[in-house]
């Protein structure tokens, strides 16, 4: 906020210390009430990406379609992938014609405009039912944008197991499994018992009446009998993929 | 409360009416301020039994050991069945040796002295972990009490998928299934998918934290993607043994 | 997936087994590595409906006409009803139109088209308010079209509790009696101290303010005070009926 | 706080007011200023009784037996009635020695010193079920410690509606009908359809799981579908007998 | 539903009886299993409002301008006043113009045809905000309409005590008090703890955020310290103007 | 971790740079690297009291006997003061006879040892109900113990109006006004509505039935009508204090 | 609302105790029965602000522009300052171009017209993400009218913790610090720990799923471990900023 | 439950055919009704261990000191390793006893006996206070058994970020972070957004009031602003360390 701040003055600091223009006590009282910001910068916060592992990305609720163009804008310049996630089918169509070589998907309403470099991890994305479909999509859209593929199933709800069942070689080979499910969530149990990779449910938002807006499945979840599943917000299929995407990358020392 | 509800006032009523001492217009006026529970007693209350298909039992909990032995002598008197649910261990020690015939069984608190007559009907009592065997014995044990056979599978929870299909001949060929299960409920689900009986479902208590009390089963078991459950109270074994026993009462004209 | 699923895989295994083309040591590999959704096929899964008694139905809610219509058109060919619940009123007109002989109820909002075969079995489905009667008449038409008689009382709510008292002859023929009720759900305690066949209870998110959108009467129907109710979600009038069909089904051994 | 507060402070004012030592508008001044409490003490709390129409209680929670004793021993002197809720056993049998001519009742733990005249007026009190009758008695015996009489009706709960209807005549005669009732409180409901007095409902902590210690039964008492009920806190039978209280005092003149 | 339920076939038995062509024994068998429909018709439903002093009345929510119409026909001609609640404007405005006399009030969406006969009686209508009024003011022309001076106070919310004190000597006066509150609900305890009529509490789902559409209040009420205080449900006006009449007509011999 | 972090180690590199032992760039990347715990010691962390503004305390709670009686004298030792809330009554007494100067009190189960310098700042703690005591002498304990004057005002419960209102004049005097009330909670609001000073609310477990644990109290509070009231967690007596004594402390410029 | 009332039965009364006409006695049994409300307009409610501290605002929700519009104007006259909160935006531009001088804030949907003197008090808002800004903002906007300095910090997360350290410095010189922040709401938390002042959690609405509408943030900033924070309703960015002007204004003693 | 299952039927079966003396029909007939169990024995569920990759485990609650030491010989000598959790202090002392070389931690009440192969691996424990630990270390000592090396963090809460700060060189090296909170739960925010490793929450029971048991830690952890983060149950610290272990196995292709 004020030029103390700017990114020259601890070199500065420095260099007074070393031509004697600075006693030394006075500078280390100078580096304690110092702003650490330039430390962190390069340090703790250099990007947030390099901290945390996780590419920004653009919370479409809320925004317009011109703030998503902008950020998009940036988050594609610096790295390599803009992502945004609920953004309304009006807003996504234009910005797909904004943006050159973006693609807009309505139904997970995510719109990605490049990618990072594929990790060659496969992820599992194993859906319920039908209208939980957005929310898997979500998922799958960020984990291929996050360079992983995604192999999703659709409909292998637990009352008819056999579709499960007949799924199981093929999730076998997944380093992840998101386990997408509304209603009483069931799946995330019935999974966790069959695979060994790990399993993040999603509970959804879909159901009626007493499914009280995703609770019923997100307690289901939370208590599944099946150890070894990790649950996130209702409807988050953004942050399911999420943490998939550290699952993979803190196994790929490289890639961390 | 007042000699008006003698047994016999409807019959002078009508005496009256014959010998002319009673005009007919007094006679309607006074049928209508007449107790009907004379009536009652006859046509819609003569014995709870009757109506409800469901035999007296005594809830044991709050109850002395004395008002527990009392109503059991009468009821087991009346309808040749006495079973009181949730007996402390130290009450149905005590009342076994009392009512000769008698037989308490500790892990599900159930007594039971005498039975109905058997039907022949085989119920199934689907347990998903061993900490819901007291709620499961519950259900059984008033299955028995009722004339009918419980068939019991215990440790069958959705962790461990292929011990419910390895059962799913034997529950081929049962009445009703009763699934009782606590944490994330499942089970009820799983089972309803994939047999044709009636499903009765039982959340239980157990589990930690998130399971609320039952609360975490309940709401999946509401919320099933299987059709043809029906949810009876936490831990209430009882309940879902009524509801199997009005059901499968309910397919034999001879019963009902 | 692959072609290892294909219909004929084994037999042709049994054939090389036969022939001595493959070693019996191989031969028993390759079964536990073949994916087993062909024994599955017949045994566990070959109809679903002959699995769990249901016959598939098309819940309408998010789904588009044309989808329905659809789905709706594979349902009639191969088990001669389509049922879809909570169409929309616009759609349900147009498919009434498009479907040669399916009729639309726009208050229930279900589709019906064809049926199965006549059980001859009767079921109450008792109302409680003049609100609650679009869940109840969903009821009604899952049954009719089940191939059961609904045998529909509205307006009998605990408030004028005369008219169940009048209606307790009639309930005493029906086989199950589905509870449709809203606000304080107490219908279904009161029919459950007076009937002897089971009883099924829909709370309805009729009502306002504390009814918390069906909670109450959820709450209150698992809180029955009358054994032999079983509960199903709130405004699941398709459950309740799905769960009449069953009980009556599995009584009647030449169906089931 | 200050002696500004004392009794005379008012009437010293008027004195210098007629004796012209204070000017009218310093007057004025002084009586805005000067704190009310002394008007208030007179006209708005002499006697909180007086205010309230209700006597003043001891809540025995939590108070040692010393308390209660000092706090009874004040309130019979000064309004002829000292009376204690949730007291203890141990203490009850205690006081009940201390103070002659008091009545401890260990079932609904209320201590009765004394009590009001009689009004004449006779007041229902319903009981669903036996686990109840705690509550009831604490409904009852406030009562009759505020001069009426309590009619009780114990185990008239909606699974054996025969029993209420064969009460109905007599609970014509009461001016107020409490209902306990914990469960699915359904009774409230059904009472509230019958009779044309007042109804006040007391949800009980009564029942097992779903039962949410009362939830359950305050949900439905506060939706019951009969019109001109009112609800009271969980297991209040105390409060409920308060607003029966003074509603009967309301409607006669000579009492308020 | 057959031709027993006749009104006459009572007096045809009694005839029988008095001619000798039905014998005593079989006069009582067929009494008991006469349907007491008509018993009950005279004895225990012959008008609702009979049974429970309180008018039947429309509520409007979920029903078509015709229906309202109708019922209030039906309703004026029988009981001499037809009120329907929760009216929508554009229903009201016509509504008014097709049934003469009929007066619609926008706020409170109250429709009202007629009234019944004074009864001298006042009922407080305490309200704390102005987002209050809607539902205070459908308590008022409830109570208008069933014959009572509905006395109205606004704004007098905690925040603002002195308005309320300053209203003291007019509650006074009153024979039960209606209190109207959202947010915090704090006005009924303060109310309660100021005035000798029993006071009727109605939490509103005025409020933001963590007053969770009532529910704050509505706990706040059922917690009130003041004893004697009943609640009705979330924003039920006509609830606490028929617990009000009730009340008031249960004092006055000569109404109920 | 390593012996990177000792003391000098900043000093070190300083004497480096100013040598010439270590070059610009690379003091600047050591800089980077080197963990800031030392700069943050003296700026961000040297003391929690410095920073937060709030002594360190001692919660009781799961702690035992020597735990507590270690931590207090090393807090003593630090800042001349050592406060341990919710102390069990037997450690608290022995504690008492073990450090000095100590003064437990067993009612708010805080345990003081010394004190801040006194504030001349007042508080008041007003009180609802005498069961909301413990609550209230744990906020009064930890005041004085910051070196505030506590004023406290117990039993004004807004049933009983007219003693906070006797108190207004005493309450204008304060700094800030922290209300301790379980049931309903009416208190702050009424409160709020009367004082020029701002208002700290602590709602508290005291209650039966819906209450729910203090769950009535607090949203009751959130939602009071009168601006200005801040909320802190049920029962937390010790945070209301911490918070009064921020705000007391934040006006005072020499004492931040 | 009788003559009583009118401003000079007060003086009237003082001058008949002056003249002789009315004796001490019956001026002291006036007094107490006359109503108060003139010596509480001078002493407790001249002016609401003068009480509480807190200027009279605007609630816009649910009003209509001519209700604001007159309101506005009043408290425009009266304090120097018309405030409305929750203003549509058509209804804010209106009533910018009706009520001059008056601007209109879109975002935070406050109108403000005039302003109270400068304090010279700094007031920290820090806002945790881009969708908490209405919230903050309206907050911010109270503040300036009130006469404070709003100092805002957006953006600064936690998942971005060295934007908030950056921003200590600054931090340090504010009197109070207000955070507003949904989803998780652990801002409160982390900034309770780094600032001497007090600090007020606003909880918002923002988040998904699980957040339920501002639960999951309301219930995070009560159990806030860092001692010292007060929190205000859901979204209350208005309530927010009124704690804070008590806060800042009761530190200013000749404010108060 | 017959010889059908036995071992060698499936042998038996294609002997059968490769001998003739079963025609191909006939076997893919029984093949069809053959319980596949043998099938599924050797594919899906040879071991659990195999197919989840999660060691099982002992649940000690409810559970006999007996049945306790039964299954834990069972396990140790199947699969190395036997480790109990919820094992009381009574009985956790006499295992360690009787079991050789195993070893019992009181803080944690995890028994464990023998271990997995060492992985390599470090996954960090961060733990936000000194009530947090017992679930802590519930996790730590998992994780150990597993054959992981685990990085505890104690008492690093938000309040005092410093130390989180300080320890974030450490944290960099791990390849999951679990973080056990209670009270607001902010840590997985403030970690979450630090790391690039997986972070796995556990909401604790510790908290008072308003935590209500670890509802809010909980909801906070769902909705944690920083990506990347998968929720436990409510002090699960045994099921954070396998989804810990499932994340690391499943990158270790040598493992799974």
């Amino acid at each position: 906020v004020s030029e103390r701040y700017d990114a020259g003055s601890l070199r500065c600091l420095l260099e007074e210390v070393r031509s004697g223009a600075c006693e030394l006590d006075d500078a280390l009282a100078r580096l304690r009430t110092l702003p650490f910001a330039e430390l962190l910068d390069a340090r703790v916060d250099h990007h947030r990406t390099l901290r945390t592992g996780v590419p920004e990305v653009v919370y479409g609720e809320r925004k317009s379609r011109a703030q998503i163009e902008a950020i998009a804008r940036e988050l594609h310049a610096r790295q390599g992938l803009a992502l945004a996630t609920r953004v309304q089918p009006g807003d996504g169509a234009a910005l797909e014609r904004a943006l050159e070589g973006a693609v807009y998907e309505p139904r997970s309403r995510v719109l990605r405009w490049g990618g990072l470099a594929r990790s060659g991890a496969r992820v599992a994305v194993v859906c319920a039912g039908t209208s939980d479909l957005p929310v898997a999509e979500e998922a799958a859209q960020t984990l291929e944008a996050f360079g992983h593929e995604a192999v999703c199933f659709s409909d292998v709800g637990v009352a008819g197991l056999h579709r499960l069942v007949a799924a199981l070689d093929e999730l076998a080979s997944v380093r992840v499994a998101i386990v997408v499910a509304g209603m009483e969530g069931a799946l995330a149990s019935v999974l966790g018992g069959l695979v060994s990779s790990p399993v993040i449910a999603v509970p959804t938002s879909v159901g009626y009446g007493a499914a009280f807006e995703g609770l019923a499945a997100l307690l289901a979840m939370l208590n599944a009998c099946a150890p070894g599943i990790g649950v996130v917000n209702i409807d988050n299929g953004f942050g399911a993929a999420a943490l998939a995407h550290k699952i993979v990358s803190a196994a790929a020392p490289g890639r961390s």
